[in-house]
C-alpha cells in the first residue's frame, strides 16, 4: 500500500474520470475490442501524457500514452480505465510496456474479465510497481457492458430481437408478416443493429422473407460499418437471396447447435449478435439458455390466427413460464414522416437465467 | 337570437362551468344515468338556485334546481350540461318542469344524444323559451362518454379487457392461467371494473377459472356497488360456481349472439359492458364489431405455447389485422407490497370499425 494522500485521491479520480471521457470518444467502433482510455500524470498530478484504444489493430490505451510520453514516462503514475493486459495479441501486452517505461504507480478501474487471460496486475506487481484496482470499476464497466458479458462467458452477447402483434403473432395465417412493426420501430431496430456485430437468423426467415439484414437509414440506405449476416442450418441457401448481395460480409452456419454457431463467431472475434428470428430458432437459443437481452416491440395490432412469435418452449404450465426482468420500456411514436400508423411499444428484458445486470441499449 | 351582451356571455360561460362541477360531485353512481348540473341565474347574472342529479329514481338536475329556486324560478336563465329531456320517464319531462316554472331563457351544454327521444329544446322554443345550445359542449360529452356513446348507439359500451404474456398467451398449455398479470395490474382491473355496469365472460370462462366477478380492494375484499355478474351460452351453469354466491347480482344470458345479449342488458337499463373474455367470446364480439374500447395488459412473460389471448377472427392476411387507434399505454410498476414482480404494460385502444373518439377511462 502507498502512502496516498487525500489530494492524490482526487487528482487520480479526476484522471480517471478524463481517461473514461478518452476511451468514449466518438468513431471508435464498438467491436470487437472494449473501448480504454489512459492518463498519466506526474509525481506532481500534472497530466504527463494522454491515449485511448482507436479500435483493433491500432495501439492499446497504454501504449499510445507512452509513446505521446516518451522518455517523461519514467516514475509515472498510469491511470487506466481497465486492467492492463498481459498477453501477445496484434500488440504487444501492456503489462511489459508499462514495465520497460519505468512507470512508478499504475491505477485502474475495471478488472479483466477474460477469466483466462487475466493477470496484467500482478505482472507489474511483481515489476515492482505499485497497482491499485477499482476506481470508478461501475463506470468504467458501463462503458463495454457488452464486451465485459461476453468476455466474462467467453463467447458474444446475444440480443434477441422480436417484433409481435398484441397477440403474440409475428406473422399472419399466410405467413405475410410485413408490416407487423410501425416505420418507427423498424428504424430503431436499425439503430441497434449497428450497435451489434453479427445479425443471426435461421435458414426459414431467409428462404420466407428474403431479408437484407443490412443497417438502413430513413430512407431505406445502408449506413456505416455493416454487421456480418449469419443465417444458421443445415440446408443449402439460395444464391440469390438478398443476404448475399455485396452491401456486408455473409457467414453460413451449417448447425442446429447455438452453441456451436457462437463458437464460430466467438472465433471470427464476434462480440455481439443481434438474433432476428424466427421463432424456432429463438426458441433453441432460449432453451439453451443463451439469451442476454431481450429487446421486444409490440404493434397494437390483432390478428387472432397465424405464426406465433416465440415457438414452443417445452414449458406446459403458467408456473414454469420465463419471466425476464424488465429493464426498458419506451414508447416509440409514430413516424411523424408516415401517415396511419400507430405507437408501437418497445421493451427491452434481461432473462432471468442470466445472472448479470447488462444491458446493450446505448451502451458500446 | 337574444340581444347578448359580452357580460351575459361571460356570466353564463362561469355557470356551465358550475354546473359541470355539480354534476360531477363525487358519490354519484355513474350508472344507468348521465351526470347533470343546472344553474339558475336571474336577470343580474345572479345564482337562485343549483341542483345536480344524483343517481336514478331522483329528481334530475333541472327539476332539483326549480325545487331550490321555488318561485324565485320565474324569468330565470337555466344553465344545464345536458339538453332538458323531452319523456315522461320515472320523473316527469323536465322541458315541462322548466315551461310550467316560467324559465326566461335556457342553455345548454350537450344536445341529447338519443337518436329517437330527444325534443327538449324544440319543447322550449315551441313555449317561447329562448334556447342556446352548445356552450361547454365537448367537457358536457366528457363527463358522460360511455353513456353518451350508449345512449347514441342504443347498447351497452362494450369495454373488452384481456391479459397476455409477451407471446400472446392467455393461458399456458394445461390451462393454467393464474396469474398471468402482476398483482398492480389485477388491482388496475379491479378499478375499471367498478367504473362499468356489468361484468361479461362466457360459459367456458366460468367452467375453468371459477371467477368470482366482483370488484374487490387491495385485500381482495368487495368494495362499493358491484356491477351485474353477466354469463352468455347456452350450457347450463353449476350453481355451485363462485358468480352464485351473494356478492352481487348474477344473470345468465342463455344466447351466442352478441346482439340480442346487449339488447337484453340495455333492456335491463346497464349502459358499460366490461367483457373479461374468455378468447373465444371476445372474438365473437370483434367479430360482430361490437366492441367499443380494448384494454390490454401486457406482461412481460413468455410461454412459448398455450391458450392464445383471442380466438380466431378469420382474418388471414397481415393486410387484414385489426389496427386499432391507441389511446393510452401505460407501464403498471410492481406493486411495492408484493415481492418478485415485474411492471406490466397498459394499453388502451379505440378499435377502428368504431367511429367515435370515446374512452371510457376516468370519465364516467
Ligand atoms: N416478427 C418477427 O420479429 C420475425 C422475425 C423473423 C422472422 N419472422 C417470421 O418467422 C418466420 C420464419 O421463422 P421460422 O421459425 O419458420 O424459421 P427460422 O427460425 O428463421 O428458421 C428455422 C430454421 O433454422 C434452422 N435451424 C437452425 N438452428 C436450429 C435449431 N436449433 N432448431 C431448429 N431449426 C434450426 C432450420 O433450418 P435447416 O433445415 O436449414 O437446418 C430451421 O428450419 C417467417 O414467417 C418470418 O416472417 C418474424
Ligand atoms: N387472459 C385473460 O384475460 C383471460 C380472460 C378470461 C379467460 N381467460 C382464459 O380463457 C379460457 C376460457 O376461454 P374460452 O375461449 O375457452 O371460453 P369463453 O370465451 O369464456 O367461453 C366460450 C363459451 O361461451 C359460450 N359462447 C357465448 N357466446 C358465444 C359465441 N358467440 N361463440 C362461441 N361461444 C359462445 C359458449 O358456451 P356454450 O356452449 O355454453 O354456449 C362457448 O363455449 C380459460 O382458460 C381462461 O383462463 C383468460
Amino acid at each position: 500500500m502507498s502512502a496516498e494522500t487525500e489530494d492524490q485521491r482526487r487528482t487520480e479520480r479526476a484522471a480517471m474520470h478524463r481517461a473514461l471521457e478518452l476511451a468514449a470518444a466518438p468513431g471508435v467502433p464498438p467491436w470487437p475490442n472494449p473501448r480504454v482510455g489512459c492518463v498519466l500524470l506526474d509525481a506532481d498530478g500534472r497530466t504527463v501524457a494522454e491515449g485511448h484504444h482507436r479500435g483493433a489493430g491500432t495501439p492499446h490505451a497504454e501504449a499510445a500514452a507512452l509513446t505521446a510520453a516518451g522518455g517523461r514516462a519514467r516514475g509515472t503514475t498510469a491511470v487506466v480505465t481497465l486492467e492492463p493486459c498481459d498477453h501477445h495479441g496484434r500488440t504487444g501486452p501492456c503489462s511489459e510496456a508499462l514495465v520497460a517505461a519505468a512507470v512508478r504507480r499504475v491505477v485502474y478501474a475495471q478488472a479483466d474479465p477474460n477469466p483466462v487471460a487475466a493477470g496484467g496486475a500482478e505482472r507489474l506487481r511483481a515489476a515492482g510497481i505499485e497497482v491499485e484496482a477499482g476506481l470508478l470499476a461501475d463506470d468504467a464497466r458501463a462503458l463495454n457492458a457488452v464486451w465485459t458479458r461476453a468476455t466474462e462467458l467467453q463467447r458474444p452477447f446475444v440480443t434477441w430481437k422480436f417484433a409481435t402483434t398484441l397477440d403474440g403473432r409475428s406473422a399472419a395465417a399466410d405467413g405475410t408478416s410485413r408490416w407487423v412493426s410501425s416505420t418507427a420501430a423498424r428504424r430503431d431496430t436499425h439503430r441497434l443493429r449497428a450497435l451489434s456485430d453479427t445479425m443471426l437468423v435461421g435458414s426459414n426467415t431467409v428462404a420466407v422473407d428474403d431479408p437484407e439484414l443490412t443497417v438502413r437509414d430513413d430512407r431505406d440506405q445502408p449506413v456505416g460499418r455493416q454487421p456480418l449476416r449469419a443465417v444458421m442450418g443445415l440446408r443449402d441457401l439460395p444464391p440469390a437471396k438478398r443476404i448475399f448481395n455485396d452491401r456486408a460480409e455473409t457467414l453460413h452456419l451449417r448447425t442446429r447447435d447455438p452453441h456451436e454457431a457462437l463458437e464460430e463467431l466467438w472465433s471470427r472475434d464476434r462480440r455481439h449478435v443481434f438474433l432476428e428470428g424466427g421463432p424456432t430458432l429463438a426458441a433453441a437459443f432460449l432453451r439453451a439458455g443463451l439469451v442476454d437481452e431481450i429487446v421486444v416491440y409490440v404493434a397494437p395490432m390483432l390478428l387472432g390466427s397465424g405464426r406465433n412469435a416465440i415457438a414452443d418452449l417445452g414449458l406446459g404450465t403458467i408456473a414454469d413460464a420465463l419471466r425476464p426482468t424488465v429493464t426498458d420500456v419506451t414508447v416509440l411514436p409514430a413516424a411523424p414522416d408516415v401517415a396511419g400508423e400507430e405507437p408501437n411499444v418497445r421493451l427491452t428484458l434481461r432473462p432471468t437465467f442470466g445472472d448479470d445486470p447488462t444491458t446493450a441499449e446505448g451502451r458500446d
